[in-house]
């Protein structure tokens, strides 16, 4: 394995030695440097080059399909005068750009615009759809569109959208436009297969879902598109194979610390990051990863979260006893060693495809900040 | 216009001219020939060819994505048994391989069989969204897709069918795969706008909705496909940009007629074809195209259908009231000249990119047959 010896950058194996886990924004003592300020400039930047490109896209919608995606992208107030934009963080796209300037250069980041506007529609198709199927009436603090339009427009601004995003790889005269677009359409697949994961293991009961579906849901339907995304910076910077698939793990395995942390988080809350009120996955008993590992720990913690995810939440909830229980059982324990151990392996296989650890430096940033922080 | 002269097709304006508007399959009479035999024998040969590649892409989907799609195609029953399939007459794709024969003969034909199962992909990708948004609970005469397996799996299904479409062509070496991808995209976003409106119309009074609005909403919902089908084709076949442009109208033209004729069975039943009972669309209020035509005929027969129009269902119609208000405001007459019109245009558009009559026979049937079926 290689390994990136800058000094400046926290050392995977270190941290999980160390027994944190997890190192937060505060604790960078030890291995320094990371603060959030490269990603954020990489986000802000990616925001400026990427929308532009996506305010097109949507212009070329018919007018009725336009409406309910410019709302969607907080291009649009509900009743169709303009607003100021609200379209989340940018990370996806912000991923194509860094995977593809850092095996080609900025002709390549250049090139590859059409891509990284691309992930980011099919993300916003995947958000539309998944609000529907959810039920869920907030994205990014406003209604989402299915609130304000209807479940059928919010399904077919979706559909309108996965349109684009398709076509427009299609439709790119780069080399590498038609593998990136039947990459990105396998992706969508297992989006798909995610969500319907998702949805199938919330009917079941919290003891009959296994940790290995868990983590197999997560990939699918958080580390698959961070992995696509990464994988389209490649081909599109001209990258061999064997590059393409290792800079889709690298996206995959951050994608899967991400979604790990993101589930702690849920559960004991982030003193800095206040977004969600701690214990809110415990009242909506989520099958989260801490807790399904903490339930088939086989302690007698184990068996109290069972009892305690049993009630229903009406009888009022003792947020301490099962917050304890989930750690007692070891479930804070595993999520975080499980969030260092992927962070280290998304580092070994960027190591592989980028060994110098200047050109990776935008890629390992970006990494650093999607599991560091839970919105 | 070039027109054919065969001795053995049916002159559109001769139709026209004569005042009854459809020739039914009854009345084949003066003109001959068309008994749907041609057409009949093309649609089983396409499902022969296309069936094998359809299946083939539906086992690339992960379980639970296959097993919702394939129950929707009518290959597997409800419990996840084999079932004989039940997935339609295949126009779609049959229309995408007659042009490519006709444009590029036999070898066209085989190279395009990707371009005709994306199309037949497309189609039931909205056909399960349409379902889920329409509530409607039977397609094909078995339950639909969200009956059996929820809301939820229906649209993550047809998402799915999209992005295998668009992706089975992106992965597709033939040179003209890209610009089908980005045409098939294109029409995808066309079919959501249509639908949209479709939905959006069923909201306002029938008073209040224009016949441009409904032959909008028809030209989008049901000719775009039809267009993009027979111009798919023609991009397999290596033709040049006018004649992929006047197949692609042959199609919509073509796909207009259906729908006008579809409606007026909707009202007046088909003697022969009774897969819908006369009067359906009446007792639904449908703002059917010969219905909107009579509303807006300023005669003392569309004040009187407006008034029927007007009454709930609940209260008993008086269907032979209504049928003949709308035959009386010209709503039959109109419907009929209208489709005889889009037959014309179709086969003025089809005999500008292919003169030969020969050569273009496989297409004429095709649009015959689906402009002579109710179902």
């Amino acid at each position: 394995m290689t390994e990136y010896v800058t000094g400046t950058r926290p050392h995977p194996g270190e941290a999980r030695a160390g027994g944190r886990g997890i190192p937060s924004q505060t604790d960078g003592g030890g291995t320094g440097a990371f603060d959030g300020h490269e990603a954020a400039a990489i986000l802000e930047e990616t925001r400026g080059t990427v929308d532009p490109a996506l305010q097109a896209a949507l212009d070329s919608l018919p007018g009725s399909m336009r409406r309910i995606s410019r709302y969607h992208f907080g291009w649009e107030h509900a009743d169709g005068t303009p607003a100021a934009g609200n379209a989340g963080k940018a990370i996806r796209p912000a991923l194509v750009l860094a995977a593809a300037a850092a095996l080609g250069g900025p002709a390549a980041r250049t090139a590859a615009l059409p891509a990284a506007a691309a992930v980011e529609l099919i993300h916003n198709f995947t958000l539309l759809h998944d609000d529907v199927m959810d039920r869920d009436a907030t994205r990014r603090h406003r209604p989402t569109a299915w609130t304000v339009f209807g479940d059928a427009d919010a399904i077919l601004a979706g559909d309108a959208l996965q349109a684009l995003a398709l076509g427009m790889l299609a439709a790119d005269p780069h080399p590498a436009s038609a593998a990136a677009a039947a990459r990105l359409a396998d992706c969508v697949v297992e989006l798909c297969a995610g969500q319907h994961s998702d949805t199938a293991m919330e009917k079941r009961g919290p003891s009959e879902v296994t940790l290995d579906e868990v983590l197999a849901m997560a990939e699918a339907k958080t580390g698959a598109l961070l992995g696509c995304a990464c994988a389209l910076g490649a081909l599109y910077a001209g990258a061999p194979e064997d590059d393409v698939e290792a800079l889709d793990a690298f996206g995959r395995e951050a994608g899967l610390a991400f979604q790990l942390i993101d589930d702690v988080i849920g559960i004991w809350g982030d003193p800095r990051h206040t977004g969600k009120p701690a214990g809110a996955d415990l009242v909506a008993r989520k099958k989260s990863l801490p807790v399904v590992a903490a339930l088939g720990s086989g302690t007698p913690a184990a068996t109290e979260l069972a009892e305690l995810y049993a009630l229903p939440h009406e009888q009022g909830d003792d947020m301490e006893r099962m917050t304890l229980a989930v750690e007692r059982a070891g479930g804070r324990e595993w999520a975080q060693e499980q969030a260092a151990d992927r962070m280290a392996r998304a580092m070994s296989e960027l190591a592989r495809a980028i060994p110098d650890p200047e050109s990776a430096g935008g890629l390992l940033s970006l990494a650093e900040f999607v599991t560091r922080r839970s919105t």
